[in-house]
């Protein structure tokens, strides 16, 4: 009897038709059977946001042996809730996020709904990883990324993270990568954010943008250093975000 | 000269009309300047997301003397941003958020949005707390949590809290409580979340729903042992994620 194929779940926040996904597809589909459950629409910036106000639902867009593709109404956390509770009938050996199509290092795992796929991930038992490149430009080149998708996947699959941790891989904009660097999450701080507009018709409306300061550059252990010299930065992430060392301080104050 | 009150920034994710919100800015407008700018709508379950496909915009709703209410089209870190960032013309001393109609303990912190605004906050160097009451009641009874609000209100103006910190403050559903707890996140479990319809035209939508599980009931030092026992539980929160008991192990496999 052949060895059954790891199952992996995947999902994005760029939505179903991302380049960024569909390259991971195309990659992984003959090592693994995947499951496939992304937004209809780009979420970007969507973090660990969920519907609750409205209700969702999916279609599936393809349907064959070891590869099945459904679209979602909702965020990518959603997407994962749906998948598992709902939708999937055998259980994933990892929970995937990506490829995003911009970077999610430092306190960008905040806002990054790639983050919220694997978060959910990691909160329900599984090994989760996300994966994005630090190129925002729909026509990202993701072929540098090939042989390291395939090792973290493998590699993740093999060691079975602890629950409520999964990784966030991060990689550079670059042809060639210097290697891997298992990191911390950068502290850094995100300045001058909006762009004013006047609106045509009176008042203003305001554009996300911002410039990001790395507040520990000279920090080697970090993963924004790890980027900044052409690594592949691997960054070990947990659920729990207690500030343990507050809590004997606090004591005393309250 | 008259001393100057501090200065907080009010945000939510129940939207500007909630009446917990309403009960904190009743609450503490005696005591300090307010600036307001919350959602125009609900937006439970926004988590840390952001709004980076369209712009956003807001508009002011009441202006007088210590107290500003403005309305956002954005998530609750849209508004802390946009605050921040373009409208607020001092810095303020304390950034709130909530109070939320609902808990915000344990793994739901992920989910929520008025721990969107508190991370924002923390991001940015203020002292943030997130306050939220364990009923999802829109006439819930605020009436308890008053004079908690106001110690904890200044003492986190006293205490300071170390920039990428912030307090997660959950009120159990009681008419008195027993005090007050330092606590550390509760590892649980959401599990059965949806509840699946047919729709009248054909095809599925699904309400969100769910079970949530303690996984360590026993134990002393967390939020919802806290809570299921009558106390008011302080949670000390981080922005950094990373898992850094598990940066040695991985640094062997990859």
């Amino acid at each position: 009897m052949e060895p059954t194929k790891p199952l992996l779940l995947l999902s994005n926040d760029d939505g179903v038709t991302a380049r960024g996904l569909n390259y991971l597809i195309e990659t992984l589909a003959p090592l693994a059977d995947l499951f496939v459950m992304a937004p209809d629409s780009p979420r970007s910036g969507a973090g660990c946001s969920l519907t609750s106000v409205n209700p969702v639902s999916y279609r599936v867009v393809r349907d064959e042996p070891g590869l099945t593709i459904c679209s979602c109404s909702g965020t990518p956390v959603d997407c994962v809730k749906l998948a598992l509770d709902q939708v999937m009938d055998r259980r994933p050996d990892l929970v995937i996020g990506g490829i995003n199509h911009g970077s999610n290092a430092s306190v960008n795992a905040h806002y990054s709904g790639t983050m919220g796929v694997v978060y959910e991930g990691a909160m329900k038992g599984y090994p989760a990883v996300a994966f994005s490149l630090c190129d925002h430009r729909h026509d990202a080149d993701f072929t540098p990324l090939r042989p390291y998708l395939v090792d973290i996947m493998f590699k993740a699959i093999a060691i079975g993270l602890p629950r409520f941790t999964c990784l966030n891989v991060n990689f550079p904009l670059r042809p060639k990568f210097e290697g891997v660097r298992v990191c911390r999450m950068t502290y850094s701080s995100w300045d001058n954010e909006y762009v004013n507009c006047p609106h045509p018709h009176g008042g203003h409306y305001y554009w996300l943008t911002g410039d990001n300061t790395n507040l520990e550059p000279a920090a080697e252990d970090t993963d924004l250093w790890a980027l900044d010299h052409g690594y592949v930065a691997i960054t070990p992430t947990q659920v729990d975000v207690t500030a343990h060392g507050l809590i004997d301080t606090l004591k005393q104050a309250f």
